[in-house]
């Protein structure tokens, strides 16, 4: 019986279905990403190094480590070679559709940028419905609440906050700082940036020209944006909760005080 | 009775106590990031300017034309004189709130990073509040829904949809062709891109340090944000809705294929 109710919270299949439409959709705007971008972005790149080429012809004076000093690298927009690949093509959807929006790849054509449009106007209601589908089960799947006291429930609450806070924070930091030289509060802040959906772009992870990463270190990092995210957004629900009770306490005073 | 209903609806009172401890928290945050990161960012901009002159003294071969050709703009730095203004750090405390996250200014130093996380992780809940709050009321001000037929309400649906894109992104398409010279197809995508909270910062407005604009321009600019947002998230919200209803009549037809 309590499987059953499991299953009915849950909703198993519909949420496989769901997953299933979800990476589609992003594989899929990620591969029209690819077609729409990948000309431009391979003719900017050669656009670049003829650039260069002819600013180190023209002053022989001119060496790598000067022009880095000031801002301008050179050698990464050199590795950077055909920067609209599938994988990143597919990455940049995703940051689409979540929101995050790094920016530290932009589509750069008007058919790029009116297809973003569209992509993201039905891809942010589905990110939205998967993430709550992912969040609701792991609320039914922890616990039934009904049956516990508000002492052990707020126990278990907590012991959740930070079992969440070690899984989404404190490990993907030591994974950070190993992998991408980042100090640890560099490391917390790219994690919460992330998470919460602000994406400034000036950390981004597995996406340094200069550095080789493991194979596993991208489908790591996709499935920790994605639980982390879902699970972020439980807190700041919470966090919501707290303040509407807030906001009704100071209209119910404002109420008390009218009526005296 | 009806305005009665709609003061009820609307919470007013509350509305207004919301929006300044809003206001007042978003310039309380620009205050301390304008402290915490000033100082290092006026460091930052004379560090360039002597490298810029060291540069410039020690290859007189170079000017200024060359080197903005390969994407090194060492005018836009030097007049962008003092970056962490008071202005700019509450315009960018408000693009942390809302989530938006340009990316344009980020903090460098520590404190300026943990701050950031904290001021996020109070200020994210409290905007989704006050923009859900403007949101019902926009909703409960312009009609109630009860009396009317569906036919009627989609039709009325359907004019505020049409009114608010033209308010939300027609509009503002004008205004930012004239103030940022961007074309058409660029101004609707900063419109949709910066409303729908994705906000990857390769377009900016009021943030060319070449220009000059107009007093008005950062004020509409802030209440266009802050409107167009509340908007936006009610359409998405209609959207979830359709996915919703779509994920139920998927999963009736699962079950109905189980029980044969
Ligand atoms: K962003
Ligand atoms: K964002």
């Amino acid at each position: 019986r309590k499987w059953e109710r499991f299953v009915e919270g849950g909703n198993i299949p519909s949420i496989l279905l769901l997953g299933f439409v979800y990476v589609a959709y992003v594989l899929i705007g990620g591969v029209v990403f690819w077609k729409l971008e990948g000309d431009l972005g391979m003719k900017d790149v050669s656009y670049l190094r003829e650039n260069k080429e002819r600013l180190l012809s023209t002053y022989p004076c001119l060496n790598q480590a000067d022009t880095s000093k000031v801002g301008l690298s050179l050698k990464s927009n050199y590795t950077a070679d055909g920067f609209w690949k599938f994988t990143s093509s597919a990455v940049f959807a995703a940051t689409v559709v979540t929101t995050i929006g790094y920016g530290n790849i932009c589509p750069s054509t008007t058919g790029g940028q009116i297809f973003c449009v569209f992509f993201a106007l039905f891809g942010i209601p589905l990110n939205i419905v998967v993430l709550n589908r992912v969040g609701k089960m792991t609320n039914t799947a922890s616990l039934s609440h009904v049956l516990l006291q508000t002492c052990t429930r707020f126990f278990i609450h907590f012991v959740c906050y930070i079992c969440g806070a070690v899984l989404f924070f404190i490990m993907p930091m030591i994974v950070f700082k190993q992998q991408e030289d980042w100090t640890n509060a560099e490391a917390i802040y790219y994690c919460f940036i992330s998470l919460s959906t602000i994406g400034f772009g000036d950390f981004v992870a597995d996406s340094n020209p200069d550095k080789y990463y493991p194979d596993w270190y991208s489908f790591l990092i996709a499935s920790w944006i994605f639980f982390g995210m879902a699970w972020l957004a439980l807190v700041i629900n919470h966090s919501i909760e707290i303040l509407e009770r807030l906001n009704n306490y100071f209209k119910k005073q404002f109420k008390k005080n009218d009526n005296q």
